[in-house]
């Protein structure tokens, strides 16, 4: 498979995409970013990697994130006690619903959503007490770079813009479905959605779950075969928001995005591939990086299904 | 009409109802209060008071303090701002539910739910950089008791306990619907629903409702003509919570209830009242207070209808 | 007081108002009625009738005849089993709404909603294999005119074009909250709504909501004195559909529209009022005879706040 | 890999699962089926056919006829005017709610929800007068098994007690979301569910999607490419009901369920499976076929994850 050629295709063809949609505007650092951008990074078991456009630049992960603080809590915490605390559905509703939250008393219906997001970091903030450390330091690994950083100027936008998540804390809290202090816990989801990276460092961070949860540039386990599926099978239900049937039926991989603009997906046995142009469509999700994938499973022929 | 008399058959009659119901347990100072606690006061146009049981006795108004804190913004803030950040329809859901002010895009739908009497102290606030005290002055004046306080063990324990308020709080600030910092906001709240008062202080303090917006003791207006119908109107259709109809079908008078086990209401042109008891239906009202009502009604053939 | 002049003067106030609103447009009879009119009766119980505009002219009268079904069911099926299958409480939400029904499980909020009347319906048709003569029969004794009928064309419209009822009737059986076979039920249903009446006739048939269920021309107590109060209470807390909160607020009578534009009150103790222009607002309620309303309480000074 | 023996393991283990659920007990024909039946059968794509238990037993196929009537529209509908009747998302609600077809308007989440199954019949039934023989020809030929009928008894009861997706269709109907006659749409819709097959018959009838859409046995393509990923898509986000993330975590599988108990999967590149055990679980999926699919897919590997 050419992959070069098809990188550089794809960037053709998405170049006239950039002018749609809307970048993410509710804290500064996200709306200063140009619309213009474009980057994709595909890393094979192999060990190719290809890159195109801005694919060196950081950007913000966001709710990326989430699959990271994910496979941290899958790793080190019971998996009765996080999956009493949290569901696998996906949401049928936007993702940052207090709605569903309420009706299902306080168990958000996935990990994806902010709520469920929040319940998976608190399971990890009451365990670890180093837990910003050890979300960096897990990134660092997967990417394979030491030079990966909290962005504090987007942290602190988020902890001051932050109401609604502030909000989902204090509401698992009064159901009893938060354990530490909600603005403890917030510090860490602020902190850990402003996570600057690269195309690259992304596909990079991702590969494992394309490798039954082994680094393969290491050939450490990183996470367990069966988890590993169980982690992808959540992307591909739940990983872009209510979307998420749309993508699979259009796109049909595991993946997961974020309001910064970047896209995370697998082809299981295969390959990563990362993808970033900041606006974002109706569902919050990467217009651009949608319009890419899709194009990616169509040139290469790949699919889960 | 014999009061008194009445009075003494309600306290007989609703003698074996106080084994019914469930007090509030949310925080240690009301779940102390003994379930077998009945009082009743009436106060009349033309001067009458009478009372029965422990109508002398101090009890947390909770919710009550929402007519007097909307009372506060009728008489200060402008009606038209006042009214495009609070809604006037009963909610058709539970009091303290997040959902509807979801759906509702951050406009609670009366001022009587949580998010309601929230987003109406928050007018205030804005507005008085005294309002603790100036709440506090004005039940004082309508109650003509200047031994009427905060309870700061109530308070300081709705604070601690307060998350799903909290929650609300923050959600209204993220819909921009509250102008003043949430835990400023929140700290007159959780004080206003820590008043302690008797049964005869809240009868007392709710005359002027029935009339026309004049206190009776010293012929002060102390709320419009119309404003105080417009008040009235708002209790009826929103002052018991979820079961708001029930009460009128059943009762039929303008009353608010709190889940201090309190409950106040007015006949208009005639006569205030306040029953207590602590003990709450599924609804979170007195149930011996509601069955007093209903018999009151009875016994006196008031109604509005 | 001079009901000839305040009449008068409502009349003119709301010409003005009458470019404002929506003709209902569901079914072509409705359509076609012109939005200019405007009719309005007055019936005291000292036994005058003021009349103003179009008050002789025959109009839809639609969900008002709820009034009529409910009043048949309260006088003729057991209250227990009535309200078992119908709740008390105002939806807080859209009239139509299948949301609440299903959430609470084929128990329809209140009798005014279109579920809740074709439940009363049921218990009506139920009992009376002649529903559709008791119910003409009825509202003929009411309004002292014989000459009172089903409009056929209407009824046939409402019941072509029905489809939302028709699965409202469907979702009350798979709930098993529909004795009698849904199409029988629809088909009174669809004729109620169906009868047309002045406003004359309609001020008339609602004097003995004003007059403790007695008809003052006859003498004849036509609903028992708690139930008249009852059905007053109903209609204050779940007559205006989602507006009654606000309709509470500006009018503070208890009353009951239809998409006819018909909205029939009472004062109680005093008189009945009908006011009828077609053209709708955003809650399905008449525009204009809103504010004819609101005029008619401020001119009088009446309210039961 | 040694198919006879895993499926001689499952049924082993999966005995004593069968005292576990609830058999459908909503039409009698349903509910008289014996608890104990389990029966399996996996066709792989290179000819092999494997079978256990009560595999060449007739059950009634009920929403897995979901799949093929949506395979028709694809096939035979443009994809345009299909996909804007009918979304593609997963509905995070009970499958056969109507809150969510309210709050959206007539347009249902997904075809695989009674509703969205309900706008795919009429979609055929628009352009197709044949619509009835059309369905149990395809299923005919897709089974290789012109044995295969629509079971008279189970239709005529599922018409009779059918309240529900009555009021679905007339629901749809009132959103301009049906074109044909509420009542011959539900005709159909009511005969496809009533269709009876064996395991091995679905497995058989399913091979293709596990193969691109080619009936290996004839060679004969069925599907485009494209779309029978797609369906696979469908099938895993929105095909088991509420509990589509669950069974994608621990299975990972496209697949589709009915309340006969049989569900139906594929292993794209692989094979087919069709278990069936009638006794459901709390989301309505054969409680055993879950258990069995699961050690299937552990004891085979087989994941698409």
């Amino acid at each position: 498979m050419d992959y070069a050629s098809i990188l550089g295709e794809i960037a053709d063809e998405v170049r006239p995409e950039l002018v749609h949609g809307k970048v993410a505007d509710y804290i500064p650092a996200l709306a200063q970013v140009p619309r213009e951008k474009f980057g994709m990074a595909v890393c094979t078991l192999d060990g190719q990697e290809h890159v195109v456009g801005d694919a060196a630049e950081l950007f913000s992960i966001q709710s990326i994130s989430k699959v990271f603080t994910l496979m941290l809590a899958m790793k080190h915490v019971g998996q009765e006690y996080l999956w009493r605390r949290v569901g696998r559905e996906p949401s049928g509703n936007a993702f940052n619903s207090l709605v569903q939250l309420e009706t299902e008393h306080g168990i958000p219906r996935n990990p994806f959503i902010n709520a469920g997001a929040i319940v998976v970091t608190d399971c990890i903030v009451a365990h670890d007490t180093a837990a910003l450390r050890s979300v960096l330091s897990l990134v660092r690994k997967l990417a394979g770079n030491d030079d990966i950083h909290y962005d504090r100027e987007v942290a602190r936008s988020e902890r001051e813009t932050g109401h609604r998540n502030r909000a989902i804390a204090h509401f698992l809290k009064a159901h009893q479905n938060l354990e530490s202090d909600p603005d403890e816990v917030l510090n860490v989801y602020f902190h850990q959605c402003a996570i600057a990276m690269t195309c690259l460092d992304m596909a990079r961070a991702f590969l494992p779950f394309a490798n039954a949860g082994i680094l393969p540039r290491t050939g450490e386990r990183v996470l367990g075969r069966l988890r590993t599926r169980r982690l992808n099978a959540l992307m591909l239900t739940c990983g872009l928001y209510d979307n998420v049937g749309n993508f699979a039926f259009r796109v049909g991989i595991p993946a997961k995005s974020g309001v910064g603009g970047g896209i995370c997906g697998v082809i299981p046995g295969k390959l990563s591939v990362c993808v970033w142009s900041p606006a974002l469509d109706e569902w919050g999700n990467s217009h651009a990086g949608g319009k890419a994938l899709e194009s990616f499973v169509w040139k290469t022929g790949y699919s889960v299904f």
